[in-house]
């Protein structure tokens, strides 16, 4: 079956997230891409835009959640799946409660500050919030880390000949 | 010294966040507001507008420092404080720590939900974050919290009525 690309997988729908993330790349953006999925079609796409809208709240999630919900003119996401190629951070992990869709799929994890998990949960495991997401994690993560480490060796790079330009907050430094 | 107001108090803001509370009551949303003072000036203002916009992230915190970012040009608001009526929500502190103001005052406090110290705190103890808050609460606490008891004890009696719509996520279903 080698060749055969399942439309409705997690890895195709990753793929497409990953399409996102090139595209921050090229923008001299931390390379991070989400889309949001619905009954199996994708109702919105974005990419980490900080710099480019010199909005630190511009994730990649954030801009896909708002795009989604604009979508289906509703705030509930209900019957959705959000991919996004690293775990989202606080700010992320909260919206994504706050909008409600059933499923979160991410790429690489982030153990330092990720909120899917990696350093915190916000996304299933706490009691005082009004919604939980199944979670799974891992989905070309090889591919989504190799992206952002490429980006900050680039970055490093960059920095070592004097062309450095100040990184947003909310991202890792290095990973 | 009474009847003399103080044009740069804490309290004279955070009375400038409740009439956007005001706003926001006025217009059927969950009565929460906030401005963002730099230098002693205020560079944004914005209420609560999930229902107005459809978007279960459009709270006034959210839209006052996205408003905050274009009125200086930069993704670092610092020198500045926020004031918002009530205990940020885990997506909100998450994008405040991403803005760097130096300063955050709230007035009444969310111990089951908020990420300001009631129910965890995002903004001046987590290690893995890069920048940490000041930390104000209480500062008109009463007011801000009977505005926000006021709208829901008007939600429950219309709800007796029969004319109850949904109310959205990210909110105290009661205070």
């Amino acid at each position: 079956m080698s060749g055969i690309i399942d439309l409705g997988s997690d890895e195709y729908f990753m793929g497409q997230a990953l399409r996102e993330a090139r595209k921050a790349y090229a923008a001299t953006e931390v390379p991070i891409g989400c889309v949001i999925v619905r009954e199996g079609k994708i109702i919105s796409r974005a990419w980490n835009q900080v710099e480019t809208l010199r909005d630190a709240t511009a994730h990649a999630e954030m801009l896909a959640l708002t795009a989604a919900q604009n979508a289906i003119g509703d705030w509930r996401l209900e019957k959705c799946t959000l991919y996004v190629t690293k775990e989202p951070c606080p700010m992320c992990a909260g919206a994504i409660v706050h909008c409600r869709p059933e499923r979160v799929v991410f790429g690489c994890g982030d153990p330092k500050a990720g909120a899917a998990g990696g350093w915190i949960n916000l996304l299933n495991s706490c009691p005082p919030l009004n919604h939980r997401c199944e979670v799974v994690s891992g989905v070309m993560g090889e591919e989504c880390l190799g992206l952002v480490q490429g980006f900050f060796r680039e970055a490093r790079e960059r920095k070592k000949a004097g062309e450095e330009k100040p990184r947003p907050p909310g991202f890792p430094t290095d990973m």
